[in-house]
């Protein structure tokens, strides 16, 4: 089978219909997002940001592969609960609600805010919902107001020694693409301006050609437990939202660069002993605070797989299809699981899994399926020059 | 070599030698605890509850082993970190500060508080300082006023489904018989019943006898992610502070509870196939959110020691003793470093080193002096009535 093929099939005959048969919640709306490794439903308790993601997988299936009803009447049920339960007085996202939608944790994290704001900018150009497509907007709107203190009173860190962290200029970079029929151009322009700036200049390091996940509010490094933090994922995500942006920009040197550093953080990240990439790393190669730093998770590699088949996609450097051979190699004969559906999400170094869920707090309806149709999409242009470079 | 012994060799030749060569800030006061696996000192943060911690460790063995000026110097040091740098204007301590004691982490951990209040008890018992005492006892009725809402505003639970958490009570059960010289009798004995009560008759749960990390506040179970967390080192450590309040109160029948239900979570929580004690675990065997949950942490194998020593100590109770050597032998196997000083921290499943640094955030110079302190004492008196039975 063609690698197109396998994206394509995984997405459309495993990934959704497992999301589709489990997680729906026909009682209250929205989705049940903690699911085992068959799909039954383990907890109930509904996380906004997964909500928002799911919302947004299924708007973006609809609006991109096929007008299928179905998948618009689950993207709506999202996007329902969300408005009804997920948002308090000011427009700011809860962190988790239970399953009837009361809330139980804060709004103290921004990223529920962001993929608020993607689900309701894709909904809205499913259904030309002018209410929702304003909602999209005034979210948006809410997150650059925040975006310099996003956990607002709950931030337990003192102004003696401020750090930066990467995420929210990273994730901003894919938003206001997500974004760009909601908001003025000059708008868009603007904030991929500003993200790119952030991402290319400020958080990736120069020598070395990697990000830091946290730097000093002037862009310097810090030698501390974060200052010293890489997140491999984060940076070879965020890469592929640069070579997007290089792509609509016509700007073929930051596609370039971006594919270097997506080729930099990998060499540095690859775990020689037992396959796969390292979760978190210390750059200086202290001992970390995360026990977590040396497991496998499926998102991180995911990631990589978009990432590496755009870079081939858009240069065609020779490095970027060994490295998506190897790091595709590793994926589906770790992660991958037919007989259930959907992908496992923690493995131990080893590559044995450490957790049999399909999705949990943190993984829902979202890498798999994103990263499926990217690569589905990619590998079509990508198989179709490799034939013509035959013929040739 | 005899077992009492070996703690106490250990302790003394070993342990303690590692932190005084290695953790002393000469210049700034305080306690560097970053350690890696020689004792170099990779980051300098100060994390307000290991210098609490380390204070007391050293005022403890100064009051208990021996009258060593040296000793007694250091455990000056770190209150006098404390007392400049650690704590905020209403006495509420930091989680971190700088080397130089700028604060860097706010207050929001009350067991900061509670582990300077300890140091503070136990360093004014050495020094009969008066002024020290009384920041002991003012220190102690703070966290009694923030016990039901300790992290106050940073907080992120709404009160949908509020849970009350198992590790203040467990604490404080030790905290008071900490401070008994330092607050009025009546108080302390209001605390103990306090704590016994809780720990004994809420956060147990009858049935499979075994402790909860959190419960419901009229003390029900919650079928949630926390209300099905088990933390089978907190559950083990709190009984041997439960043995320590039956041997004070002569509460036979306390000592005697305390002790099965160290040997129930031991049965529930020990890894058949690797060995060790799991970090965490889901009361349903339900899928968890921590990723960290098999790994063997050196803390709730010394817990464990101290535990099963006492356990063994007062009840004569052979199944303690065989759990006892076979705890003993995992963890010196697996944990401890003589060619370097202090035991390793944390290993994965399989027993091997998942970091090799010696201190960092949450490991400073406290559990394994205290265990290696504590075992050396019960192990002395098991010792003896060892003998007699041979002899008789």
């Amino acid at each position: 089978m063609k690698y197109s093929e396998l994206y394509k099939n995984t997405l459309l005959n495993d990934v959704i219909p497992f999301w589709q048969k489990h997680s729906i919640d026909t009682e209250n709306g929205g989705y049940f997002t903690c699911l085992d490794i068959k799909g039954q439903v383990y907890d109930k308790d509904k996380f906004i940001w997964l909500q928002g993601r799911q919302a947004w997988t299924f708007s973006m299936l609809y609006n991109k592969v096929d007008n299928n009803k179905n998948w618009l009447e689950i993207a709506k049920s999202g996007v329902d609960f969300i408005r009804q339960h997920g948002m308090d007085k000011d427009g700011n996202f809860y962190f988790s609600t239970t399953e009837n939608g009361k809330p139980l944790i804060q709004p103290y994290n921004i990223f529920s805010d962001c993929f608020a704001a993607m689900a309701f900018s894709q909904y809205s150009k499913a259904t030309e919902d002018e209410e929702i497509k304003s909602l999209a907007k005034q979210t948006y709107y809410n997150i650059l107001k925040k975006k310099d203190a996003p956990k607002g009173h709950y931030e337990k860190q003192t102004n003696t020694r401020p750090l930066k962290g990467f995420a929210l200029p990273m994730i901003l970079s894919n938003l206001v693409l997500e974004l760009e029929d909601v908001l003025d151009p000059i708008e868009v322009q603007r904030t991929i301006d500003y993200s790119v700036h952030e991402v290319m200049e400020v958080f990736l390091q120069k020598e070395l050609g990697i990000i830091y996940e946290f730097v000093t509010p002037d862009g310097k490094l810090e030698d501390s437990f974060n200052g010293r933090l890489l997140n491999p994922g984060h940076g070879i995500e965020a890469m592929w939202f640069m070579i997007d942006i290089g792509v609509r920009n016509k700007n073929k040197d930051l596609v370039k660069k971006a594919t270097q550093v997506i080729l930099n953080i990998l060499e540095y990240s690859w775990d020689e002993q037992h396959g796969g990439i390292f979760y978190f790393i210390d750059a200086k190669g202290k001992p970390m605070q995360q026990l977590e730093w040396d497991q496998k998770l499926w998102w991180v590699h995911l990631e990589s797989l978009v990432a590496l088949a755009k870079a081939y996609e858009h240069t065609q450097d020779e490095k970027t299809w060994e490295w998506y051979q190897k790091v595709h190699k590793y994926a589906w004969s770790h992660f991958s699981d037919p007989e259930n559906g959907e992908w496992l999400g923690y493995l131990n170094r080893q590559g044995k899994p450490l957790s049999t869920l399909k999705g949990g707090k943190w993984k829902g309806c979202f890498h798999v399926p994103r990263a499926m149709y990217q690569c589905w999409k990619s590998l079509e242009q990508i198989e179709r020059f490799q034939i013509t470079k035959k013929v040739k």
